[in-house]
């Protein structure tokens, strides 16, 4: 399948381009050397959580299946990469008849993950897993920071809507990707157009300062905006005077007024003024929505004040701090020779420094205790132990090259919602901690 | 053009979609009350820099240009909006007509900008106008992040070149522009093929530690490698042992060796033992590349150490700290009614809070002292003082609909150095600081 099947706004006749170069140098030393054949196994995972953070969410394996089955070289690409003087020809053969036909496995989309988790897992020979490690980085880097942000939100938000309306603070593509990764952890609508045309994700707008400032007057602006999308409309109501606003609005809307939306000022207290006058004008069922500058933390903060729902921008497409992940994408075992059903042998890096990894094919699976609430992240090489055989978070998702867990994305929210409730309760807590999941190698 | 035109690996039938949904809502408003024919003029600005940072590089300008360009309705599109109920069919039917007809002014890309400096003017009708706001926020906002973290982390590193290699760390698509925005900001070269691709930039690769661990030994490895890439090639030497790697890198390779890259521990310490190794061994040509979590700060530590070049990721393609800009978008004046030659009057949000802004048409322009250095980033809405004529920041970008300025991206990144360099010399202190310039309303 192509992506344009699927209605991108943006179609994307090939991933394959989204890549490091040395990626396909590697691949041709590795076909001349004829280490290129030899059976691998790559393992995507991050060395630690970014500071503080108490568990990760795993965002972005939906897009990962596409990317991967759309990684191909048509003439273009290789045009480009022959007059670059990138590749020699036996390579650009080879890159012709290109598609991955290994398997990958992988932490579904939604779940959380610890330090070391395998978040996934790609086997094939070399030369055909290398040159997926960029793009598949990059997506799951990307995503899984903003579900990151986006879950811890949703525990502060509690049962009050989330909207994501920060695709003017991001890349124009990553703002679509980020409205899927914010629905991924726990938001409900989007303000992106793209992201409600490719991922079908509800999509809602309010008004602009803008929108007040054009007409000679606020009460010409309500008016305007009242007569065409209704009495439900959400109307701005701090342009000048937010007393003022809230009378014209209701004035002009009656009492069955949608909402108002608060974009400025000490929103705690203007949330509590703005209440009291709606209830007094008989608007009682009037919403308020307040926008600012929200993260996590301010919007616990409002936990108590009468708001209705959060327009969040910049913090959740930004990741709240944390823009990206640290996954990185390393062999961990390989053949040692080339032909088919040479065994396997763990590998890793040796060197100084904090970059050493854990070599070998793994599993992983989450422990619980007698109430059914996790306690620890459990990552082995050998035989998974019975206890834990039905515990294995990692599962199939591309075999011998075909997608096997397309999914619904409301499929991934209500998996990583669930997966949220099940660790200890101090995995939401916003303050700053350990990972809420101890990881231990067995 | 439609940016396939120019090769994108990616074909973007239309930029319509990267837009919030109250932009669509408020045109239909607006076009309903007759306020849509106002004409109006939008400016983009920040109100402050990210904290500490001495001045601000736009980024992005030539995007923006292919983004408006592209800004078109189709009938899949169109589709979406009727079938979702967001616009009612009169809408629908101007959209179907849409393409922008105004006029767009602005800092041309690579110039510097400082809290207030109106970098982008968009003119037109409120219609036509309104509608760019999300996209070309969008594409300021990122991309002139990461052309500001770059042009850091360039004056940190001096003449040594900087290759971008991030993409692995953002979203793929952000990662192209990324790229692009880190060239203009005085990177070198870039990993990532898709941006050499698009927009001609110089791609670099060196080896990973999956290529060493996939085979039987670190000398197959080097081997393997310089017998396809030749002696120039740079070989990754941390997997194990550094100093048995460059003893083994220089037998395989020979004195011509072309590089070798650290890329953990100590670098300032071990750069300094690998140069004396290298230099015994005879392969005093050989240069040391370094990689490995580097900022501005880190490559700033490394001034003194034999290092040959600087390969950055994470830190540039997200702004080392600060992912996006700030940048807004504002109806900063508008005619009193839709008869053309209605004069404009200036506007301005007025409630209370941070988010008050400069009402009125403005032009900028960077006063300089008797040596020709920059002392003042000057705005005014009023006639443009003599002395400050020649120095107006604002260039003519898009004219009645038609871009009146596409340039070589080399042409930005050269504009940029040559500003930073008539900044203050303080402008380039790593340290936080206040705006270099200050900012002058007249």
């Amino acid at each position: 399948m192509n992506t344009a099947d699927l209605g991108l706004p943006v179609a994307v006749p090939s991933t394959a381009l989204f890549t490091d170069q040395y990626e396909l140098t590697m691949l041709q030393a590795a076909l001349r050397s004829g280490t290129g054949d030899r059976r691998s196994v790559f393992e995507v995972f991050t060395r630690r959580l970014p500071e503080g953070r108490r568990y990760g969410v795993v965002g972005g394996t939906g897009r990962v299946l596409d990317a991967v089955e759309n990684f191909r070289f048509d003439e273009t690409i290789l045009g480009f990469l022959r007059e670059r003087g990138i590749l020699d020809e036996p390579t650009l053969e080879w890159l012709a008849d290109y598609r991955f036909r290994g398997d990958i496995w992988g932490y579904p989309e939604g779940e959380v993950y610890f330090p070391g988790s395998p978040v996934m897992r790609v086997e094939g020979t070399f030369a055909e897993a290398v040159l997926l490690e960029t793009v598949i980085l990059s997506i799951l880097n990307h995503d899984s920071a903003v579900a990151a942000a986006a879950s811890r939100m949703s525990v502060a938000a509690g049962d009050r809507p989330l909207m994501e309306m920060g695709a003017r603070r991001t890349h124009e593509l990553s703002a679509v990707a980020a409205s899927r990764a914010a629905y991924v952890g726990g938001f409900h609508t989007t303000s992106d157009l793209a992201a409600g045309f490719r991922y079908n994700i509800p999509t809602v707008g309010t008004s602009a300062h803008a929108f007040t400032l054009l007409h000679d007057t606020e009460r010409d602006a309500f008016t305007a905006q009242v007569e065409t999308l209704g009495s439900g409309t959400t109307l701005l109501v701090d342009t000048f005077d937010v007393t003022e606003a809230v009378r014209t609005a209701v004035e002009v809307a009656g009492p069955g007024l949608g909402a108002v939306r608060i974009d400025s000022g000490d929103l705690l207290l203007i949330a509590h003024r703005v209440r009291h006058q709606l209830d007094e004008l008989g608007a009682g069922k009037t919403r308020i929505v307040v926008t600012s500058d929200l993260d996590e933390y301010a919007i616990a903060s409002l936990a108590a004040a009468p708001v209705d729902a959060y327009g969040v921008g910049t913090q959740v497409v930004t990741g709240s701090g944390h823009p990206t992940c640290s996954m990185v994408y390393k062999l961990v075992a390989r053949a040692d020779g080339e032909e088919p059903g040479t065994p396997l042998r763990p590998v890793a890096k040796k060197s100084m420094g904090a970059k050493t990894s854990h070599g070998g094919r793994k599993w992983a699976a989450r422990r619980v205790d007698e109430d059914g609430v996790a306690v620890a992240e459990v990552i082995g090489t050998g035989p998974v132990p019975a206890e834990l055989a039905d515990r294995q978070l990692l599962v199939p998702l591309v075999s011998a090259g075909k997608v096997v867990a397309r999914e619904p994305l409301d499929a991934a929210r209500d998996r990583h919602i669930a997966a949220r409730d099940r660790l200890p309760l101090s995995a939401t807590q916003l303050s700053r901690g350990e990972p809420v999941l101890p990881t231990e190698y067995v």
